[in-house]
């Protein structure tokens, strides 16, 4: 059938359930039904949504699930979110769990660009993880501060160096100078290393200008585009993706997204906006809070934000990038929970090292060539002083 | 001060209040500081957060404000709401509350194009609310059930129709065909009663042909939009408010809104939302949930929404539009809690009426009436069959 098919966590009683869910799939399509006269509730049956399953899951709380058919909504993700959670949002304790696009559905969407197997060529890394950084503190920084920055992290071996996503437009380092400068200090790394890294640039501004900035950015040698799609809107992302004329991968950042994520009882789950529908709008990467840090997500719900951006399916898989609280010694629980299909991200496990961002890098890289070869990360300690530092400070296995 | 300053609502502990805030003001904004060599405070001082209030709301909830320089972000929502909201809505319980502007911030943005008084000069109402009622049920229906449904609800002299929201563009009544069929049932309605009604078209599709679509209904003769902004972006809807080719009032509808104001917990506050950035933002008219209604917001919060959109402000105020659950006999409530410049809005309390669309307008306009001339409903209702069949239905004082 060819529908969206909307999952609900919501308050219910158990004898009321049924009625309950079939006022849903009425109400949100084709307004009353039992009333009709026939003739009518033949013209509209196509229209009418239906009743999916519905459960009890605690004496207050049922899932139920909705089908909505295609012919109600035009395919883009506004009008899908409208019909699935728009009115039906503000109606108490209710939490959009999941939605389920028909083949043909999702035929409209894109997906990712690059994907997995896009950035790995890209990157040149292939069989483990990638890492990437986070620059630090780059608000009211001038330009040699950054490049001197890009450099130390490129230095450890880092493949994606990702802009802070607080870095606006700005009269010091605006993404006209920003882009050049990185790419210089990228240059100069990589004359050192023979290693390529990568910098995700931060796309801002207003929506309607951003096509024009993204076409700035390819033109000035932007390897990636790091987007804060929530404080915009996933069908902005989307068009930045499905555009020819911006052939360059996005990061998806969650910026804003705990606004709609965090409770339990409202808004959506976290694989649904951080996985599904971020895939779908074209995201390559996807961060999301790890499960390890002080601003930790609960294991499970970034584990479905993983499997939602990796399952087969006909978009191209995305990497996972769990974010924040990362220092070297998480690499074996990283790798063990997100697989060699994910990214290692870290801000301060990288820049808080005590010999500077570049020994961060390399413990990093340590600790990743340690995990693949099978090796406890304290014996690769012993023969690598960056790794050694790490572990003595954050701790690690 | 050239900032904003964003109020939150957090768990919090007494005895670490103060260096909570401190580290929020800081790790948004510069992110680190007491570390820093003086000459980088020097040069990172105009950059950083300032904590400006710090107060326990109870044992374990605080209030706090920090001010963000505004040199540190480009002045656009997406960019404000991702410094003052962005990673640090992944936080924990933490509730945004309020954003406040300073009057040079505040410049950068058009508000309302018509507001409250281009709205009145428009459907040449004053001194009561304006009346509005929502089409129902027409997914699946045609072009010809649309043009009735219109006629018998201007026939009851409602000043604004509003398409559902949930209403896309499909074969048999989309914008292009909708916007004159509904304009031609106007006028006959004008022709046989001398009052106009106005028409607000849904606006839908994807966020980059939105303008395209706007000023093809501008040119179909379209007479507002009603706008979906929170399945799209506030970034949009100001796009289309200041775009000088689409001068038609905006109607934001909050379907999705409640994946981020419902929790108590988290996300944004109403007020905040439908209320201060929907006007800041172009909303000429901005519908919530009304306190009444099964699907009902809280009064407090309704009231925030209202004061928010109506208050003086260097914008023009915007009218506030309680939906849900609105029958004739709440009109005396209505308009002592939301005062006469505000639209009473009605669904099943005009369509539900025994006597159809027509009759149900009449009997609101006859309430709306009699409130104004302090009459009370049960006298309205001795002269006025309409009014009479409502209360006897619904209720009313
Ligand atoms: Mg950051
Ligand atoms: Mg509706």
């Amino acid at each position: 059938m060819n529908e969206v098919q909307a999952t609900y966590l919501l308050d219910a009683k158990l004898d009321s359930l049924e009625k309950k869910a079939e006022a849903i799939a009425v109400g949100l399509t084709v307004g009353s039904w039992t009333n009709l006269p026939a003739v009518e509730q033949k013209q509209l049956e196509r229209h009418k949504g239906r009743v999916i399953q519905t459960k009890m899951v605690s004496d207050q709380k049922a899932i139920i699930t909705i089908g909505y058919p295609s012919l109600n909504f035009s395919n883009d993700i506004p009008a899908i979110l409208t019909t699935t959670f728009g009115k039906f949002s503000l109606d108490g304790k209710v939490k959009l769990m999941d939605l389920s696009f028909s083949e043909e559905l999702k035929r409209d969407f894109a997906g990712p660009q690059f994907g997995i197997e896009g950035i790995r060529a890209l990157t040149n890394t292939y069989d483990r993880p990638l890492l990437m950084s986070i620059f630090k503190g780059v608000i009211g920084r001038d330009l040699n501060s950054l490049k001197e920055q890009m450099k130390a992290q490129a230095l450890g071996g880092i493949d994606i160096v990702k802009d802070d996503e607080i870095l606006f437009e700005n009269d010091e380092t605006p993404l006209e100078k920003r882009i050049p400068a990185c790419q210089e200090a990228l240059r100069a790394s990589y004359e050192e290393t023979g290693k390529r890294t990568l910098h995700a640039v931060n796309l801002t501004g207003k929506t309607m200008e951003l096509k024009e900035k993204a076409y700035k950015a390819v033109e000035l040698g932007a390897d990636l585009l790091l987007f804060n799609v929530f404080a915009y809107g996933l069908d902005v992302m989307q068009a930045l993706a499905e555009d020819p004329n911006i052939p360059l991968p996005i990061m998806a950042h969650p910026a804003f997204s705990g606004a709609m994520i965090s409770s339990p009882d409202f808004g959506v789950a976290p694989g649904l906006l951080l996985g599904k529908l971020a895939r779908m709008a074209g995201a390559d990467l996807s961060l999301f809070p790890s499960p390890y840090g002080s601003v930790a997500m609960a294991k499970e719900e970034t584990q479905a934000i993983a499997r939602h951006l990796t399952e087969e399916d006909q978009f191209k898989k995305a990497f996972p990038v769990p974010s924040a609280g990362i220092h070297p010694g998480l690499t074996p629980k990283l790798i063990t929970d997100f697989g060699i299909d994910s990214i290692i991200n870290a801000g301060g496990g990288i820049h808080g090292h005590p010999g500077g961002a570049t020994a961060g890098g390399k413990a990093f890289v340590q600790a990743i060539d340690a995990v693949l070869n099978n090796q406890s990360l304290q014996e690769a300690a012993s023969d690598h002083s960056e790794l050694a530092t790490a572990i003595e400070l954050w701790g690690g296995e």
